[in-house]
């Protein structure tokens, strides 16, 4: 992506940081598995060679070198967490877009798409592996003596992302059963999005403390602050997967409702009643929708409000992260990126 | 599968003693995910009815409740690491089955076949997850205060279990990779092989030793032993996979020559070079093979010594995993069980 201004400066200088162990540990990868990876990190083109995309915004590596920096200590405790949790993302965007059929993602055929299913499965696979060798086995980073982790503070970090990933996966196997079904209540729609978004960013912005030791209430604050953010930051996903602009989101227009997802809004709109939110149910439980009809689905959802109710959560979820923060004695500099982070991800419009 | 006078008594006991561990990991499962997982292990039907099915011969969690009882260690020392290994070996079965487009396991259709691609790739995943989270998170098996590991313990079961899977996986990738090519030397096949099939092999036969925190030797012999009868396993699959009995496999006759995989016996006939060999090259490198070229080709890879060489490879397998065991010392009775467990394995038909 190209770097704006209103992009937070800790997503580059976390990306620096983090940015040289995620390569050391790819390169763990066998020679079949690697490509696979580098082209999905938008470091490589399909034929293997080297091009300079840097994948995605890198906002969960941000959030654990600065929960690490958050409880005083040195960013390199936020190094482990934060190349474990963006392997682990990267491993559910890979499996996603198998399950969903995108066939793009960031502007770039997906790897289902150009290299077939088995290939993605495997490839995924493979990053989910490695995130908890990461963990588990100091050589992988090679970060030095000093930033091995005693070993209960390494089945602690373990289990936080081993706990985050298997939420992660039940979200994400709620979302798929949502799309069979005609209504999703808001509660639902909410605790499916607490598991496929909000339970990694929580597992982000803690980690840091945690391998570095933190008291259990500045673990706790961190953690709540990652699962308001996720709620916020899916919230806003939420908008632009109906909203979105194309050209910015990658993403065809209108593509939650072409795919049938009950997201936020469309939840929303739906639990409001009425003859529109008759009109909406009615087209949301057609099995295919012409453009047309897409287009009429998007206007309802949001004259039934639920483009206002998703605006709103996110604006809410925000606030509730902020508050979050405050909740222990966290180190004010830190505290003010994490509130930018925090900022930058409801305010993005892709 | 049907119990034969064959199978060692300790595959019953292990299942009595590992099965109550495996379906309370199972529970911990989402509602959308359970039915998935129990349909895959034979417990349930595919509308979610319980039916009688076990899932397997329950090797894995045999070698680990007999690692655990050779180094003088209760058996319930194998039963985290035996939950664990099923579940990645059952993850792998699922992703195998939608890598491979298998549409029948045991007699019954795949998960992807039945609840499409994207369901099956959503239940590995779970598995995989949950198989960390059992050795991390004492609370998912709850087998009382007496089993928790201490920590450097939990650490080096779960690094075991990640390498093992990281290994098996790059194993799979390696054998897509062989699909594409037309001719792979024994050597290569041999490395795929031990990734394959071997590794997790080699963890389940050690890790019921290494959580009742034997000395390295004999947590070593375990893990060679392991080692060893993975590719005598792997052997005799290839041989399987070519000339197994329809009926007993649940695989079409001469599966693995449709599927252009390069086994053993294919690799090491086309490595006798001579005109059969020339003419079993032409034919693996066809796209479609009809039913007479692929049981022609079956022919040709038995006239030029393959059948014999994956034959011999296993006996030979099978006594360097028995001559592993005599490196350590380890109590004689569960050593028995290991050495029937490994002459079940290469005797199996199926």
């Amino acid at each position: 992506m190209t770097r704006t201004d209103s992009m937070p400066a800790v997503l580059e200088r976390a990306r620096d940081l983090v940015g040289p162990s995620l390569r050391r540990a790819i390169e763990r990868l066998s020679p079949e598995l690697r490509p696979l990876a580098t082209y999905h990190l938008g470091w490589s083109d399909a034929d293997g060679r080297p091009c300079g995309g840097d994948g995605g915004k890198g906002v969960r590596p941000a959030l654990s070198v600065l929960s690490a920096e958050a409880v005083g200590a040195a960013p390199v405790f936020g190094v482990p967490g934060g190349v474990a949790i963006e392997l682990v993302h990267n491993f559910s965007l890979i499996h996603d877009d198998v399950i969903d059929e995108d066939a793009e993602r960031r502007h770039r055929p997906t790897i289902w798409s150009l290299f077939g299913i088995g290939r993605a499965v495997i490839a995924g696979d493979a990053l989910v592996a490695l995130a908890q060798q990461v963990l588990l086995d100091p050589g992988v980073l090679a970060l030095g003596e000093a930033r091995l982790a005693d070993p209960p503070t390494a089945v602690a970090a373990a289990r936080s992302i081993a706990d985050a990933t298997a939420a992660m996966i039940a979200g994400q196997a709620l979302d798929m059963a949502f799309e069979a079904v005609p209504v999703v209540d808001v509660e639902g729609c909410l605790a499916m999005e607490a598991g496929k978004t909000g339970a990694l960013l929580s597992c982000a912005a803690s980690i840091g403390a945690l391998l570095a030791g933190a008291p259990f209430g500045a673990i706790e604050a961190l953690s709540s602050f990652g699962m308001e953010l996720g709620l916020a930051f899916q919230a806003v996903d939420d908008v632009l997967g109906i909203w979105g602009d194309p050209a910015s989101t990658g993403k065809p227009a209108f593509s939650d409702l072409h795919q049938h997802k009950k997201t936020l809004p469309i939840a929303a709109a739906l639990a409001g009643g009425g003859p529109r939110a008759e009109e909406l149910a009615a087209l949301v439980a057609t099995p295919e929708l012409s453009s047309a009809e897409v287009a009429r689905a998007a206007e309802l959802v949001e004259a039934c409000g639920g483009r206002e109710v998703a605006e709103s959560e996110a604006r809410r979820r925000l606030g509730a992260a902020l508050g979050a923060l405050e909740r222990a004695e966290l180190r004010p500099g830190p505290c003010e990126e994490l509130c930018e982070v925090a900022a930058f991800v409801v305010e993005r419009q892709h």
